[in-house]
């Protein structure tokens, strides 16, 4: 294995420092050059000759840690001021990668948040333990399900949602293609779920947590909110890539709402292979400075997977320490069912949300018998 | 070349039909079960065993138009009921790629809207004829460069903008990397920004129109918009990829602002070869109905850059008929000089934004000549 190690060494890079590392195709004699297009890019996106300022160049210009190529492979560390964040989720999303997402072949492989940054941005606002406290639950792995299929009448919706309350399951979401046009109609759909869980909970004693999914502008967001506060409705679910990470992390806020991300688009990022932004990286450390509880990603096994490699770099990615942020409940989803479950819960441990949709859903036994066997399988 | 064609006839699709057309990677014999996977996935996300209503399968679940397969990929049909957008960008950019872009190797190569979806959805609120009587020019190519680089002080930045109105340029971009953390800073940088364009339109009479950035939460975007409409600013620049399409639309629609929209982080989606979007769906189509008047993208040539035959799709799609919504002005860009003047003009035309940024503010004469000698080869 040829490796090739120029530019500075990486034991200059610091614990305070924001670091991202790129994969990118290009040949060996082509490396640096290739890292300090990216660290001006990602920072001033202009040419030296155009820089008038030193400050830009002490200051603002990204700069490159270290370059190493290997078989048509460079692996280039750049580390870039964390002030240039200003402590946003979405301005760090985009110094990362967004403009250099179009430069062929160059892959975000790994990101380091120094503790100030992270804190900065500020993290879930409920984290394990806020969600743990909504639910009731200790230590036990918590069952998931989602309101579906669109096109149903809400009465049957809302019946989905009783039945899995009341067999004890702990959080059930919209599907995020429950979408409508009218807040007339979002207020009756939620409504009814809403109540069929609060019923099916009094009845049983249980503590089933309802996510409706919010979607559209901010100003729509808002009013559904709005509704969602006035039902006593205390989480909900957004789709981060599609919303706009920062619009759906303040509103959770502002409504004091729990909050679950959807990877809905994750996909682009996440699934090319010489482009796009590593999974662990999106769906663990920018959805949870993204304000998610919950964050969503397809588990292995089932109708979307991904590998225990990478959902195991996610789920370390939202655990671990990050300055004082709170970490987060992993949700392995895609398709999973009775069959998947022997595989997943080592992968993902107590901390965990399992979401199971149609499997669960279609049970020949009904939604009860399916939520109580789940329950059993996942707590033996 | 062997085409298998399968399940209905292409001449089923009718004019008011929302058709997306994907490639994808898998074997002849795996073709007609990808597509109806497909068309389940976007739509109800379930399994035909959990469908209860009759409606569901009547009028949500997407509906397989046609599938070919040739040497190991298929060309993948779908029509999607137009209702299920409920009017949004966000709900129809989710609806074609949202949960699918989580599938191996599934790309969205096409897009046909039809125009009751586009009214519904709503466009531009300036487009061509907007940004013309704005910038008081009839049928010329217009001219851009960017603010730039972050870091250097707001009133040598000022200068870069005022020297490029004294010599006559069409519109002045905001860098997407300038941000602050402080809405004071934002206020100065901008405030000095725009009066001396101001001042160089007074006093050479030219028109020259200004697109701060504007970015973070909808409500710090709404505070920036505050600043903008007190100083008489007509016009803003968005990430609508980072921002979220509703929100960043809504926004400028509620202050009146014209919009110029970045392609920041559309290569996730656009450069992967068996993944994410084409990019004339994504930066045509897509942008145009998330409102930009003006849709920046790479431009072939530069240091980014799409081949010509992308760039044109693009350039069709910003501007075909759609509904009764607004043509768009075209906005080539990324690393543009006066050498790739010649290759672009005849590509692009006369309804569009030639975006110089380093080129122009690095020449060696001064801006002023600078921005004249390229005014001069865009209107030879």
């Amino acid at each position: 294995m040829h490796t090739q190690k120029s530019t500075a060494p990486e034991n200059n890079i610091q614990q305070n420092q924001l670091i991202a590392s790129y994969q990118a195709s290009c040949d060996a004699n082509n490396a640096d050059q290739l890292a300090t297009a990216i660290a001006w890019e990602q920072t001033v996106e202009i040419i030296p000759e155009a820089v008038r300022h030193q400050r830009v160049l002490d200051e603002f210009v990204g700069r490159v840690v270290s370059v190493t190529h290997n078989k048509g492979v460079a692996t280039i560390k750049i580390a870039y001021n964390p002030a240039l964040v200003c402590g946003r989720v979405s301005a760090l999303f985009n110094l990362v990668y967004g403009n250099v997402s179009m430069y062929p072949d160059v892959r975000l492989v790994d990101l380091q948040v120094p503790a100030g940054l992270a804190d900065e941005i500020g993290g879930p606002a409920f984290g394990i333990e806020g969600i743990r406290q909504l639910t009731q639950t200790r230590r036990q792995p918590l069952l998931a399900t989602a309101i579906k299929p669109r096109g149903t009448p809400h009465s049957a919706l809302a019946d989905i949602a009783g039945q899995f309350a009341s067999a004890g399951g702990h959080i059930i979401k919209d599907d995020q293609n429950l979408i409508e046009t009218d807040l007339i109609d979002f207020t009756d759909r939620v409504s009814r779920c809403q109540q069929a869980i609060i019923n099916a909970n009094q009845s049983r004693g249980n503590h089933c947590v309802y996510f409706p999914h919010i979607s559209g502008s901010h100003e729509e967001m808002s009013e559904q909110l709005e509704v969602c506060k006035s039902l006593d409705i205390k989480a909900v679910l957004t789709c981060p890539l599609i919303t706009g990470m920062d619009t759906s992390k303040a509103l959770c806020r502002e409504y004091g709402m729990a909050h679950m991300g959807h990877p809905a688009m994750s996909g682009a990022f996440t699934h090319a292979r010489q482009q796009g932004i590593d999974a662990s990286v999106l769906l663990g450390t920018i959805y949870r400075l993204a304000g998610v509880d919950i964050s969503i990603f397809p588990g292995s096994g089932g109708r979307l997977s991904l590998a225990p490699s990478i959902t195991g770099k996610i789920r370390h990615r939202l655990q671990q320490k990050l300055g004082s942020i709170r970490p987060v409940l992993t949700c392995p989803a895609g398709g999973k069912s009775l069959q998947t479950m022997p595989e997943l819960i080592p992968q993902f441990g107590n901390d965990a949300v399992y979401l199971v949709g149609g499997a669960l859903l279609a049970h020949p036994g009904g939604i009860e018998t399916a939520t109580a066997e789940y329950l059993k399988a996942m707590n033996p």
